[in-house]
């Protein structure tokens, strides 16, 4: 079997993986990326596309964000509706000048990429069969087949960026392992199409229909979503249908402004949150959606993954540099605290936004006055505006 | 059958009766307040006392404020200990510059009593059977049994005061109301003894054993809380039981100071949330107890009942005085916004601060996050304190 060798060894070239190799890259150390699929599927994924300051800070660190402050959306404030009237929440005030960048996974993927190659850094696609061994001991390394031949990396650290179906996670004794998961009872019916915007800044709307969302790419990209049965196919929403019910959702001004046409993307997201703890196991460390999920309501999902790339930065940066394993020791305990703060947020915004079938009477009034509220409250639209531009790290 | 007649008939004399008989009586309008139990009982009963701003100002208003800012302790903040720290919340400044009172709802009924007295106000004690009658059209009147005899009162309102158990509610056809109900699966095993309290603030402890709360009603005399089993009995826990208990769930340095010393009274209280809708039946009003129980934590209840009857006064002032109904209108909308706001944070505050037997372990996490959410955020604190001194009217 062939046999190379590295320092760190990134399973996953999304962008996680990927940014987390470049932080490294750009300290010195050296990483290979293993990723399963081809790099025309990585970088044709839709994804979230709305960054809190941190994750922009962390991109801007690795030399990436250029295209991202020129192309990039900077919004200062989202809406809620709720009852025939769009609620503004003013992020920059309520967070002291905070704002978030509404910038496509896609795009981020994409540069990262480019980065990488420009910087030298190796990524191997269509990598099959990854598995990582030994991380419990000193010599872990990772297996997989490229091009029909077995190869072996030798490592140091495995770092295990590839999202909740991946192999990092699968790898560790179920007994080392524990699981905690919330499905919720619907879904996200998503669309993409080259219209403009309804509103320059996003809309999450409360209706008694459902959520909705009214969300963006670019001021000619629409990105538009409604709450769905868990059961429901795409094939069941024309776009006619799902601009008819999308408009029903939103405040009538709004949906008056809503430009229509035809979808070029549509599928359907379940909603689900879900933490494995811990996101440590010797030498192998669970990075992003490898560890946890959330709900898209509040773009957590991304924002989180950046997050527990900086600590994992940080603790491998002080352990090659100070030869100190405290801040890599401390890795799945300020990661995990972190995110499930945002897991709490990411919840509590579903919650208080969606309709839930089954939902006992008194469950749907307490989620009614959550609402109420929070709309009525400078003080609740702060702690909700210092979450959605995300806590500090 | 003997008959009077009233403008506005109140039934119960508990603090919100005679609060709202006082405020109207000091603008003229004439009440007949009938209760249940003897007057003695009445003054003898046991329950919160922690008062926020608002009905602090209700009290001065109707000239019963002086012995409450004598004897009452003002409160600036409060402690939530947890993991062994004690994290105290900052209320005035986190509210700019609001306080709560700390002063038992036993002295404040008996003010309310030597208030209607000195003032003439008149209010039946052990008045039997009393039940409302034709609030639906405009000459409503309530019937009781009064030494022996039986009584009519004819009047223009009836104003609800009779609590959870009593009469009002009752009289509603049961078509015509909705009710919201939480049992939480614990119960609060509190207690009074005549010693020194831990702190000169409330602690309210987070503790893997359960919920604990050191409150007090005096310098000397102290009021302590532990979560026990909701199918516990007084005779189960001795005082040194419960001594040993309280200490266990309390941060060491908080453990060593409580002074002990027999209790005088000792009781076991269920938690539940209760919500009635609307709070108004023609002429009929429901206020306090009457449309809404909260859980203790948090000490809304009382002061939920002092904001009805505030909405309920001023609605009956406009009435008299301007003849407008608007305000009057509004009661049910406006109380019943305040209340499940109020029912909301005490909701909040029991799943975030009791240990839950049967609770699934990702909403085990979400709490844990939701505690170390709001102990680490200063916004979170500020959202916390502003519901604990109580959203303005």
């Amino acid at each position: 079997m062939k046999t190379v060798r590295t320092q760190v060894c990134i399973i996953g070239a999304g962008p996680s993986g990927l940014l987390l190799g470049q932080l490294l890259h750009d300290i010195g150390i050296d990483t290979i990326v293993l990723e399963r699929s081809t790099r025309a599927h990585v970088l044709a994924r839709v994804r979230a596309g709305v960054l809190e300051p941190g994750t922009v800070g962390l991109l801007d660190q690795v030399g990436v964000g250029a295209r991202m402050h020129t192309e990039g959306l900077v919004h200062d404030g989202f809406a809620i509706a709720h009852d025939g009237v769009s609620h503004r929440i003013d992020l920059k005030r309520l967070t002291g000048g905070k704002s978030v960048m509404v910038y496509g996974q896609t795009e981020v993927t994409r540069d990262l990429v480019d980065r990488r190659t420009a910087t030298g850094g190796v990524t191997h696609y269509e990598a099959e069969n990854v598995e990582p061994h030994g991380f419990d001991g000193v010599h872990p390394f990772v297996t997989c087949r490229l091009e029909g031949e077995d190869l072996r990396i030798d490592c140091e650290f495995i770092a295990g960026c590839d999202g909740f179906h991946g192999a990092s996670r699968r790898a560790v004794p179920e007994a080392a392992i524990r699981t905690f998961e919330k499905v919720y009872p619907f879904g996200w019916l998503g669309i993409l199409a080259d219209v403009a915007p309804v509103s320059h800044e996003l809309i999450y709307a409360n209706h008694p229909r459902g959520f909705a969302l009214c969300s963006m790419r670019s001021p000619s990209r629409s990105r538009y979503y409604v709450q769905c049965n868990a059961g429901d196919s795409v094939e069941a929403w024309s776009d006619e249908r799902f601009w008819d019910e999308l408009r029903r959702r939103l405040p009538e001004s709004a949906a008056d402004a809503v430009v229509t046409g035809p979808s070029f993307e549509k599928s359907i997201a379940p909603l689900r949150s879900f933490v494995a703890e811990p996101m440590r196991f010797g030498r192998l460390f669970l990075v992003g959606d490898a560890a946890h999920i959330v709900p898209p309501t509040g773009a957590k999902g991304l924002n989180l993954a950046a997050s527990d790339v900086h600590y994992l930065f940080e603790g491998l940066r002080e352990h090659y540099r100070d030869r100190s394993p405290l801040t890599l020791d401390a890795y799945s305990a300020r990661a995990l605290d972190r995110a499930w703060k945002a897991v709490r947020f990411s919840w509590w915004m579903t919650m208080m936004l969606h309709q839930f079938p089954d939902r006992a009477p008194f469950d749907e009034r307490i989620h009614d006055a959550e609402l109420a509220y929070t709309l009525g409250s400078e003080t609740a639209q702060a702690a909700l505006a210092e979450n959605y531009v995300g806590l500090p790290y």
